[in-house]
């Protein structure tokens, strides 16, 4: 099993190509329709009694495991935010945390004995918590966000000394090791402790570091990004659910794990919101797959 | 052989790294030191008598062509700039176009006979007028930059109507064709009449667009960026001059093209100026294209 903690959320979403309002979303919404393609997941997040329970039901029929999803009496997480013209970064306009302003995760026994653990953009302390509650996990991987880079980079760099892999987008990776240069910022993430930097750039694709190994890989060209939010999660969703389903966790497994995670991200910034994601097949992973093979070929 | 038209000009560069004050620099500087290391260049130019003559020589020590360099009354060419902290974007603090004010390309006897012409970032009625002068070449190519698009768009939009390739950066390929996305930028120079359209994004690499393919190429992942100028210009050098060099316009010759062009930029961004440039040898090539092929393997 792969098991996540991050949000279930409504998002406010403009971009210069549309907009929607309270649309499903949030890192684990992402992170475990893009992983569930591949490998059975199970989900730790929390919920107020305003988040849609048909919600729950469609990742329940994608084979997700919702019994670490607990609701309580707060409103359900609610992020506002925007992309400018060229769609790169996403601008936060507001965000109210709603349960997760005081949430401590709980690891439901069904989850324990997970082999592969995600830890999306929460607080590093409760990333730490559900850390703690798996027993002897194969893989463990963090990603991260500028808000708790912002707050406390020590604890963000607490929670990297205790993973194989650390996953951040490329403005992150900058603020975190306050460096411009991608290439020394991964190394500072091995340097803590970390297997694998893995630096996603959006559009440009992503960056990987091992100590003995560097992997470059381009983004899928898109002729129509309706919206790019949930494309990282998406990517991490992929990456890490292909790498459960395979449990090949050498370097030409990591490889195949990122292209996963490329194509499937792809399809994401394809939809407003989870709208592309949610439908997603298998056989279309393959084919941008076949088609990513092509673009580098040389 | 391969002619260009460019600039041998003077640059003062400021990054957050080093500092150079009446730097030789210019597009027909770089693009002829990296074409050099693959095939016969000739360069036609403008330069006041205030240029170095020895940088002339140390051009004709590596086999180029300077029979279509004159010298003017003018002072030479002299721009200056600075990059921010990313790196990826020049910004022009001043330019004194010097000679290029009025120049008025004449092609050699030598060049006319020329298959391969790249037409560097000057003047677009200049480079007509050069284009003109090459009796019945196999293939041509253009660059543009931002300041000859906010001039007049449909002046550039006419030279890529008689080329075989476009090159631009990805700031250009928006401005030029007033859309966000890449994909479409170069959808549009390809029905002005363009077979290829050759997107640079600096240390994101480079996107090709044919009717029928589509390449995205990974930048090299340098840990030290020292300077930036001039690596598009070496990049279409490598490109174009490994191009001339096999004959082969195939796709297969293209992307392999595209990969000499990215191996011979990396290095170009690793000195100050045309400090590593000049001295690049084709061993260091071959080796930075056998880490390219590692880079984006899976």
């Amino acid at each position: 099993m792969l098991v996540t903690v991050g949000s279930l959320a409504f998002d406010d979403i403009t971009t210069p190509f549309g907009k929607a309002t309270r649309a499903i979303g949030g890192s684990a919404t992402y992170f475990s329709l893009a992983a569930s393609l591949f490998t059975k997941v199970g989900v730790i997040a929390s919920v107020g009694t305003d988040f849609p329970q048909e919600q729950l039901q469609v990742m329940r029929q994608r084979g997700i495991d919702t019994s670490g999803v607990i609701t309580t009496r707060d409103k359900t997480l609610h992020w506002s935010g925007y992309y400018e013209y060229d769609m790169n970064e996403a601008h936060t306009k507001s965000i109210d945390l709603g349960p997760y302003a005081n949430f401590v995760p709980t690891v439901p026994e069904a989850y324990a004995t997970a082999e592969y653990v995600f830890l999306a953009n929460i607080d590093p302390k409760m990333q730490l918590q559900v850390l703690a509650g798996i027993k002897h996990p194969k893989l463990v991987a963090v990603d991260t966000m500028n808000f708790y880079i912002e707050k406390d980079p020590q604890a963000v760099k607490d929670v990297i000394r205790k993973v194989d892999i650390f996953f951040c987008n490329e403005w992150e990776a900058r603020e975190l090791f306050q460096t411009p240069n991608l290439v020394k910022a991964g190394k500072e993430a091995l340097a803590l402790g970390a297997r694998w930097a893995v630096i996603k750039k959006g559009e440009h694709g992503v960056l990987l570091l091992s100590k003995d190994s560097i992997v470059s890989l381009p983004g899928y060209p898109l002729e129509n990004v309706v919206d790019p939010t949930g494309a990282g999660d998406s990517f991490a969703g992929g990456f890490m659910g292909y790498l459960a389903s395979t449990g090949d966790l050498s370097e030409a497994g990591i490889r195949r794990a990122a292209v996963h995670g490329t194509a499937v991200a792809s399809f994401t910034a394809e939809g407003l919101a989870t709208k592309r994601i949610s439908e997603l097949t298998n056989a279309e992973v393959d084919q941008r797959i076949a088609a990513l093979k092509q673009l580098v070929h040389f």
